[in-house]
Order: C-alpha cells, then sequence, then structure tokens
C-alpha cells in the first residue's frame, strides 16, 4: 500500500473516497469509528485488494472504487506504453470484478467504464484517458445525485403524525456505504430532517459490526438520536409496536424484486411482515441486476470463519471452531413493501415493476 | 473474592459448580474458552456477585448456586452466633434473589431452602445446617435427573429418517447452564447419541457470545458436528431447508406457556413457524412461575450498554453510543411446538397443559 497520501478529515461533507492527484484515497472503514486513517491507492490491485478486504464496503462505494480503479490501470497501462484497449485492461478489469461477488454495482461500473473506453477507441490515448476519468467521476456523481433522490422518496414514504415512529435499520447505508448521503441512512437523514421520526433503531450487524461501528457514528455526527441493539433484539423491538418501517439497502436486486443485502436483513424481513411493520429496500438502480432472474441466481459470498471466531485479535470461540459465515441473505419480493430507487418508488416490486423502471 | 480453591478441570464430567469443602466453587464462565479459572465463595454475597456478574449463568445453574448461596449464609450465621432463623437470613435471600430478575428458578431454589429451613425450625441448630445442606444438594441432583429425563423425552421428538436433519441452537443450555448435562443442549446430546442428527447450527449469540464461547465448546468437548453462525444468519439457515427443530431453554415460563429466554430466542421462534420448522423449549418446572400470568408479567432484565458497546476491552462503537440491551425476550406459547420437561411434553402448550404438569 502506497502512503504518504493523507487527507483531511472533513466531517462536513462525510466521504469514504475521494480521487485526487492521480490517485484512490479510501478511508479505512475497518479503523472507524475509533481511528480515522486514509489510505491511497496509484494502481487497480491495490484498489482490488481493499474492495476484497473492506477497507471500502457498501454495494454504491465499491462500485466507484472499482471506476476510479480501472481508470488507475488506464493511466498504468499509457505510461507503461501498452496501449489503451479493453484487451489490454482485461486483467485490470477481472481482479477488480472478482474483488467481492455479491454487490452487482461492481461489475456495472466496470461495465461502463469498458463502454466508455470502446466508444473513444478512435480518440488519441490521452483523450480516451480524459474521457475515463469524465466517466469515473460522472459515476460518482451519479451516486451522489440518486443518494439524493432517494432520499427524498424514501422519506416522504414514512408517514408523518401526532406520534412519531421509530424506524430500524441494518448495517451501513450512509455517506461511508455511497459516494454521496447515503441509500438507507439518506432516507433517515432525510426523515429526521422533515420531522417524521422520533429515532432509529440500529442493528449492530455481525460480523462487521457496521452498524456499531459505522452506522451508530454516522448517526452521532448528525445528532439523530439511535438506540444500538444486539442484531438478536430486533424481533422485540419490532413486537414493542414502535417501529413503523424497516428501511435497509441492497447489494443486488434480482430482475424480480429479490433482493440480496447483508446478512440478516432477510431476518428483519420476515418479523416485519410477523409484526405488520413495513419493509423498506433503498438501492439505485445501478443495484438491479437484470439478467439475473430471481434471487435463487444471486451468488452469495461466504467470508472467512475468523470473521465470526474472533474480532482484532481477540478470539471469541474455540480457535478452530466450525463456522458458516455467508455475507449476504436474500429478502423475497413478496416481503417488500416498497423498493426505493432514484427513478421511482415500487409499492410491492415485482417483475413488471422493476422492467418499468428502466423503460 | 477468596482465592487459593483451584480445584480439577474435569472434561468427563463437565461441571459449573462444585460445593466442597464449606465452599462454593464456580468455574468463571466469562473466560471460556480461552481460560479455566475456578473462583470460590464462602459467603452468599461473593455467590450473589458472581450469579449478577455472570461467572455462573444459565437458569437452572444459578438456581443451585443460589441454594447453596443460602447455605453459606446459614454458615456464616451460625458461626456468628446469629441464630438460624428465616428472618436473620432475609439479608441474603434478598440479596441472592435481587441478582438477576428473569429467571425464577433463582428464587424458586430459595424458596425451598427457606422452606426447608422453616420445617426444621424445632432441630437443634447444626441440624438445621445439616438438613439444609441436605437441601442444597437435593435441589441439585434433581436437576441432573430432571436434565437426563428430559434430554430423553426431547430427543425422542427429533424424527428419525433417512436422512438425518439439523437442528439451530441458541445461547447454552448445556453442562455448563445446569447441574447436569444440560436442557436443550442435553437433548441435543441424546438426539446425537441416538443418530437422529447430522449436527447443530449454533447461534453466537450476542451479546455474551455464550453460543461461540460456550456451546461450540462443549459440542467440540464431545465431537458433535456444528456450524457457529451470526444471529443474523439463522434465517437464511432455516430457509436452507436443511433444520428440523429449533431447540431453546428457558428463564422463566408463564403459567400459559409464554416463555422467556436469552434475547434473539423469540426471533427464532417466528423465524422457525415462517419456515416449517418446529420449536422445542426445554426447562425444568422449576422454571415455570405459575403466579406469572402470561409473558407481559415477565420482568425482562436490562443490562449494561457496555455489553455491546465492547468486547473486553476492545470497543465495537462510539464510546458513548447510545445501547438497548434486554437481555431476554418472550415467546409467545402460540410459537412453540413442544415444552419438554421432567415431568413430560406438552405439544402446543397452554394453561391447561403447563397446570397438568403439577398436577
Amino acid at each position: 500500500m502506497q502512503g504518504g497520501c493523507v487527507l483531511d478529515w472533513g466531517l462536513v461533507v462525510l466521504k469514504s473516497l475521494k480521487y485526487k492527484g492521480n490517485a484512490l484515497h479510501v478511508l479505512d472503514q475497518r479503523l472507524l469509528p475509533h481511528r480515522v486513517e486514509w489510505l491511497c491507492c496509484t494502481d487497480a490491485t491495490c484498489v482490488a485488494k481493499l474492495i476484497r478486504d473492506m477497507a471500502v464496503r457498501g454495494a454504491p462505494a465499491i462500485g466507484v472504487a472499482a471506476a476510479y480503479g480501472y481508470l488507475l490501470a488506464v493511466r498504468s497501462a499509457l505510461s507503461q506504453g501498452r496501449g489503451l484497449t479493453v484487451d489490454t485492461l482485461d486483467a485490470a478489469y477481472r481482479e477488480l470484478a472478482a474483488a467481492r461477488p455479491t454487490a452487482v454495482n461492481l461489475v456495472w461500473a466496470l461495465d461502463r467504464m469498458v463502454a466508455c473506453l470502446q466508444a473513444a477507441r478512435s480518440l488519441p490515448q490521452a483523450d480516451r484517458l480524459a474521457r475515463l476519468e469524465v466517466e469515473a467521476r460522472g459515476i460518482e456523481s451519479r451516486d451522489v445525485e440518486a443518494n439524493l433522490a432517494m432520499s427524498q422518496r424514501g422519506a416522504a414514504l414514512i408517514e408523518t403524525g401526532a406520534e412519531r415512529g421509530w424506524v430500524l435499520t441494518h448495517c451501513n447505508t450512509g455517506a461511508l456505504a455511497t459516494a454521496g448521503q447515503g441509500t438507507a441512512l439518506g432516507v433517515i437523514r432525510d426523515a429526521w430532517a422533515s420531522g417524521r421520526l422520533a429515532g432509529v433503531y440500529v442493528d449492530e450487524t455481525r460480523p462487521w459490526l457496521q452498524g456499531s461501528r459505522l452506522t451508530a457514528w454516522e448517526l452521532e455526527q448528525e445528532s439523530i438520536p439511535y438506540r444500538l441493539i444486539c442484531d438478536g433484539a430486533a424481533a422485540s423491538v419490532l413486537a414493542s409496536g414502535r417501529v413503523s418501517w424497516v428501511v435497509v439497502g441492497a447489494d443486488r436486486i434480482a430482475a424480480n424484486g429479490d433482493t440480496a443485502n447483508k446478512i440478516g436483513t432477510y431476518s428483519l424481513a420476515v418479523l416485519a411482515r410477523h409484526h405488520g411493520v413495513k419493509f423498506m429496500v433503498v438501492a439505485p438502480r445501478a443495484t438491479i441486476d437484470r439478467d439475473c432472474a430471481d434471487g435463487g441466481a444471486i451468488e452469495i459470498e461466504q467470508r472467512p470463519a475468523a470473521e465470526v471466531r474472533a474480532i482484532g485479535d481477540q478470539l471469541l470461540a474455540p480457535a478452530d471452531a466450525s463456522v458458516y459465515n455467508p455475507a449476504f441473505d436474500v429478502t423475497p419480493a413478496g416481503l417488500i413493501d416498497a423498493l426505493v430507487t432514484e427513478a421511482g418508488v415500487l409499492r410491492q416490486p415485482d417483475r413488471e415493476g422493476i422492467a418499468r423502471l428502466f423503460g
């Protein structure tokens, strides 16, 4: 990992990634909230490693990171005189695409970069590079805008009433998971700002504790009231009648609306339905994989046993404990009351509704 | 805490408590599976503290510990010439009873000790002490026998078929949680021994990680195949169709069958019903509180925020994170397919069935 690229930590505009000085600067989310450290990549291999090792995570954020990773590969090829074609960049594409299998935003962003390179193939090489940088920055700014649109649309679904309710969220879907203000957490920000919320229950989200480490911390930055809970406590919180909506993000949405998201999301969807609580998925269209017929076709990443056996250096279980550690689960579309995208809201999403979002 | 009472660690007969040499020796479960250390109490205050601080936990085990704690209070009173009456021991009773509020076994065991003392009030003081020691040892051996009876009854409910299934369990309900071989984990042991099981999914059980630290370790001692999972992964495991029963213990069962158990149990009950998986509660009759009309009357212990914010010295969340940390939840009787006690099995437990167990 290249050092020496320390950036200022701006609390006002919280960013998880910055492309600056021909390098991608990545906020190391594994160390939050206790340490704020930026890592710096000048090649695609470094970016792929940071995605794989979860220094940067969140489906939209890893899409943006992959786009910049591809751009860095283009810069390397140019400086090495290798020529800028889809073929010469194929190894970088594959390395980035393979970094994590479930979030489709990663491949979506890479495919946009490839299409841009093909479209620019008759231009001089320096111009191709310039076009690709514009494309990568466009993917980032498109995510910022999508976040804003989704936040407004999602917040509008949350009832305003005499008694403001609580929502419950899982994992981290905020500024740290995206290029902008977040997907589900963006909805929660806007709902809070418009006086619709009393507060937020935050699942700690084992094994990576994105709720404890990242979401609780983001909510503190914005002074939004929250209660951190163990994942197993969500059922009794939903039974209490205090929660009106469960609001989550997504890593890949199939053409029929089945949604892969952080492990534990499907549990919440079943529990929400049981308790008459509504369930909202917030994700940009880039998260929808129209080539994926249904949830059964989504590859679920299996993560290392060490993530469950230990936290940092602290062993939590027998050292050789046998572990099953899927990183995601699939929520059937039938359990989703609203799918919020930048292109519109689908109530009870299904194949026809999803197709309309792209119509 | 008095030191110098180190006992041998017997793997053959795993015990969480031993009363020996006029002292209660308690295996410090907070340090398992990494360190095996025994603590030693010679007075009731020490026992109350070990229960409160969860060095000893599990509803049946804390009942037995409380009985011995009361016995130690009797010894102290005798040596101090205070006289052995229910009144002189009232402070010790209160201190032990208040150590943890939800598991009723604790008060049940103390009330048996009080009844024994009252019945022996006409005897010389030394004889009263002897009677009380017999009573405490009887409470312990009664739990051992109850465990055996429950284990056989519960295991018999698990189908034998061409394809052996998996079960899923939560928290720790084994030798460490009882005086014997365990409640739910006792059923699992017997089901394994009789060829009914392929293996066991074990919820890690945040925040105390009794699944990771204790159940995984107990299953390793017995070479029973298991897979440790994060609590949030249980829904996708149940959706896989591999699990035939969810098997759990209980901390307090109301007169109508509503059952308080470790936080996350209710979540499993809802998920099991959703997926057509059967749900078994295994608990001795001492866990049934007939004075408690239904689950709404069960006091749910709220535990410190630090348990969710940190593991050991390692902070997992913002240092001042706002936390909601109920230690238990309540599963309505309607979600329970079988309640297994030493006195019999209730299918679809209800008020009438519970009354019959005592009839």
